[in-house]
């Protein structure tokens, strides 16, 4: 019997999962006391039980709950317990750039690997490293959104051309491409700081074409913005944003739409009132692997 | 060579600390990108040094952090890197009170203790528990506030009688009142919730002296508040409060004020307005036990 365990703010994540997977959904309780620790209760019978644990882990702050709630379903008799982390953090710094720099994809996925026996992400932000394996020494599987982002851009978006800000956007643009079978472009990026980029955009293929920027994780916007405002000089129509990942403020669909974009649009790892599509198929592919 | 590192919040302790073991102080370089997750750089060499973190644990919140500069320091090449937390979270649920819950102390000592090589703290809370060792598989060690809250009081207070607020406190009050010759009294404490508390105290002993009221945790102050309260009901003169944790807000001081107190004092261990007990000596003695 497989048992999944919804950590706060991703309950539709934990229905949507179990659902497919015809598992029992639990919802722990939780608190915090006066001074800040948080109390963690499971009120499930767990013995013997495969435990999904789902929860994102965007800015990393629920790493302790994670723990506690893995803790507890291991107390409980728990066989296994998993982490579905749709979206995955702490993979940003994973080499040393500078002397003295702290590794802490590394310390963060050794953290991990102690805490749950195996882990599900969706699109991990991966550049220098090629496999999650390099940095976590438990099983892990990537769940991968570009399916649903194509059956979206087929069904919503006319003459689409797919368009990458940048060079590390590749990945995610070509495998939607190849899968909605329309024509991609990669810009090139300059980053001059974590909030300062440029961009540059040729002024080639966008005649009745509708651009749909497509990158994993939109944090500040900056990039997108960027690209939507070179874009739009460069003669296109008004680019259609996709994101994997919707890892920022409410304000950024308002400041792609003023550079000239028709808005934004996210899967829906972390919860965002831009979520469109929908990747619950694909996690639930990856974890039934699993769990063998 | 020492080298003590200064978490964010701790810069006093760490210099305190690092004057009595003739160490140098480091302040790491920690900032945290636009979505949150923390970056950290030692820049000092570590090499086959023994490293000191200072940092307190007050709501945990602090944990990836210290784990950061760990894993940090000791891709330096630091020999052990040991943590002084004059404040140790999450020792207060140490069992099951009921089908389910999480055993926190369990789960948060095993990940300090695969994080750092040792640990110092102050006073910890410890009731049901006799000793860390139950719950912590690397060595640690107290330090003890008794000495130095015991020297303030005979610094500062005239005709001290000593009093616990309930029988937990014992052990605090009795430490201080061997050290300092003054007599105590414990009093009857009936907690009904997390911020619900009555507490029953003797019209006997305070006749001519200051009621001196002891404890190791200040949260919400209400176990003060009504030790206070009763306290001068049973016709005592206005208490001192003296706490060794300050994990209170605060209004709590005026609260205690407006119940009949003097006011509070506190104990350094959590940085805060009332501290006026400083306790680096006995830190410093039970880190240099552990440095050998």
């Amino acid at each position: 019997m497989t048992v999944v365990i919804a950590v706060p703010g991703t309950e539709k994540h934990a229905r949507d999962l179990a659902t497919r997977l015809g598992a029992t959904v639990v919802t722990p309780e939780i608190r915090q006391f006066p001074d800040g620790e948080v109390y963690v209760r499971i009120d499930a019978d767990l013995a013997n039980h495969e435990v999904v644990l789902v929860g994102s882990m965007h800015g990393g702050d629920k790493f302790l709950l994670i723990a506690f709630l893995a803790g507890t379903a291991r107390d409980l008799g728990a066989r296994r317990v998993g982490l579905v982390a749709p979206y995955l953090a702490y993979l940003r710094q994973d080499t040393r750039f500078k002397a003295g720099e702290g590794v802490t994809a590394t310390y963060f996925a050794r953290l991990m690997s102690s805490t749950v026996d195996w882990l599900v992400t969706v699109d991990p932000h991966l550049h220098r490293l090629d496999s999650l394996d390099h940095v976590y020494s438990i099983p892990t599987a990537i769940a991968r959104a570009a399916t649903s982002i194509a059956t979206y851009i087929t069904s919503e978006i006319e003459h689409p051309i797919l368009v990458g800000p940048d060079a590390e956007s590749v990945q995610w643009v070509a495998a939607v491409a190849a899968v909605c079978k329309a024509p991609y472009q990669i810009l090139e990026k300059t980053r001059r700081g974590d909030r300062d980029v440029s961009i540059s955009a040729p002024s080639g293929p966008w005649n009745g074409h509708t651009p749909v920027l497509i990158d994993d994780i939109v944090s500040t916007g900056k990039t997108m913005i960027e690209a939507t405002r070179q874009l739009r000089a460069a003669g296109s129509a008004p680019p259609v944003c996709i994101a994997i990942h919707a890892v920022f403020a409410d304000a950024v669909n308002d400041e792609l739409v003023s550079a000239g974009a028709k808005g934004i649009v996210t899967c829906d790892t972390i919860p965002h009132v831009t979520n469109k599509i929908c990747v619950a198929d694909s996690i639930a592919d990856a974890v039934r692997a699993r769990l063998g």
